[in-house]
């Protein structure tokens, strides 16, 4: 059987047709027509479904789910996209429109957080866990929960928030509304916005010559470059990153006592440069002698696609 | 049926009878014999159950299982008190030897953060939810998880230590080992610290004059007390508190989503001096806009007794 998986983005929509092996066999990619209504998109998708199951020459009694991953706030109980602002999108009833061009499939919605930690759960870094994290850090800090071998969405089915957990009691506004979340300093964004304010005061800087001392043009990846080649500046930043970055993962595996926590966004990619540090201070900070894992998420830029074609199995319906 | 629930702490052994709607019908109490023995102690044990089912007129054959709250680490699979430092108990086989006295009856065992959120699920103020968090705010800060009904104990088994998640990022050293930890700002032992280095600053305040210039005799309840009667700085340690444990509660809601947060412990005892303005900082900070209900605990110092009488309907065996 094969189950089709769409990650919804801001810029993007992308979709793969996935085997009972949780691999790849075909994708489709198209910009995300920002502006249109959802009906529109939804014609998309289903003119994507096609595509896809011609090129993985998959007979229509093949297919035997549709999920979506979306990056924003569902409502579970009706299948509404409560929020999604990347997409414009407000109290859309998501299911339903979906459902009216899949009739024959069953349909799962996800928000992407969530679909990303699920595909880690079946094929990639938590693959086998009763209970792991996925933690993503980009430009903003998400991820997931995995607890008794399934997704845990919350109590009551809101969400987990694991970018908004308290870092720094009186630490800077997260834009949350609250201050000092872990999303404010353990994101891609706080190494940019430290490697910024760094080329002000030290114009001698390795990260201010790479970045011609123009602002803009400063990435966390540079600013990680630039400590992995000695630069004082950069490795001072970095340093602090470590000890932010430590904290939050000791934090919630202080609370949830995990097997594995994975780390998957922009600033994963640096490897052992972040992993080893990072896996020494957790040692130092945690509560518990008996170390987790902490190792890099797998399934990158495939992880809403591959989720979203978990979500029929994690249902308990595969 | 009749439970008997054994609560062990550093200074006594207290004991009860719970009937089948989670009562107290008979209890008993001895000091803590400091430095004896574990063997000793289980010898107690069966002495106050002889004494309990007497005081509870209740037959041997309805006794139907017995509950063990400890202070300390437990390593569920052999039964073993791993540290119990109050007791000073360390990796102690008490399962086996509570088992050795009570041949007839199945006994649990527990810590006591984890027994107090079992005591407030079956009978206080967690009764009905599926996902509730008790905090207990005493000389240190703990607590229990309850998830889908059931107790959490870590997703490996160790524990949970709602105490020792991250509140302030370079905050105060905790006794293990890190710093910022919720406990070091969100404790009684927070209240009196601050207490007492305010009457070296503010001979005028109200804290010095009730404690006669003795930082000895400040107690939590005393710089609360202080706060009430409008004191500007026993206010102002008490308003710094409530930020601390406002952050505290939403960095544990917003990752677990819970339906209710219980509160005990000393602190937990100025009500609604406490509460009211918790939940209004609760609100403003919280990710969720869907609120969750923030009550006083129940059991008080039953806590221990219910909480132990109850594990076997935990396990699923009564």
């Amino acid at each position: 059987m094969v189950q089709i998986g769409f990650d919804i983005g801001g810029s993007k929509i992308a979709a793969g047709a996935v085997n009972d092996e949780n691999r790849i066999i075909a994708r489709r990619e198209v910009p995300f027509p920002t502006g249109t209504s959802y009906k529109f998109i939804v014609e998309v998708m289903a003119s994507m479904k096609e595509e896809l199951l011609r090129a993985s020459k998959t007979p229509e009694q093949e297919l035997s789910s549709i999920g979506v991953s979306i990056p924003g706030n569902l409502d579970e109980a009706s299948g509404t996209i409560i929020n999604a602002h990347n997409l414009q999108f407000h109290n859309v009833p998501i299911r339903k429109a979906v459902n009216e061009h899949f009739r024959d499939v069953p349909v799962f919605i996800e928000n992407d957080a969530n679909a990303a930690a699920l595909a880690e759960l079946y094929a990639g870094a938590l693959r086998g866990t009763k209970t792991g994290i996925l933690l993503t850090l980009g430009t903003g800090v998400g991820g997931g929960i995995i607890l008794d071998g399934k997704l845990f969405n919350g109590g009551m089915g809101h969400g987990v928030e694991l970018g908004h957990m308290m870092l720094m009691q009186y630490g800077p506004v997260c834009s949350c509304g609250n201050k000092g979340c872990v999303e404010t300093l353990s994101s891609a964004s706080w190494i940019v916005k430290e490697g910024r304010k760094s080329i002000i005061e030290y114009p001698q800087s390795l990260i201010f010559s790479r970045a011609d001392g123009d602002m803009e043009k400063i990435t966390a990846r540079m600013v990680i470059d630039c400590a992995r080649e000695g630069d004082a500046v950069a490795k001072d930043i970095f340093d602090h990153y470590l000890d932010h970055l430590s904290s939050a993962i000791v934090s919630c595996a202080n609370l949830l006592d995990p097997e594995v926590i994975a780390l998957g966004g922009g600033v994963s990619r640096a490897g052992e440069f972040l992993f080893a540090p990072l896996r020494e201070r957790v040692q130092k900070k945690s509560f518990f002698h008996f170390p987790y894992k902490i190792v890099p998420a797998e399934l990158g830029t495939d992880a809403g696609i591959v989720g979203a074609a978990m979500l029929a199995r994690n249902a308990g319906q595969r």
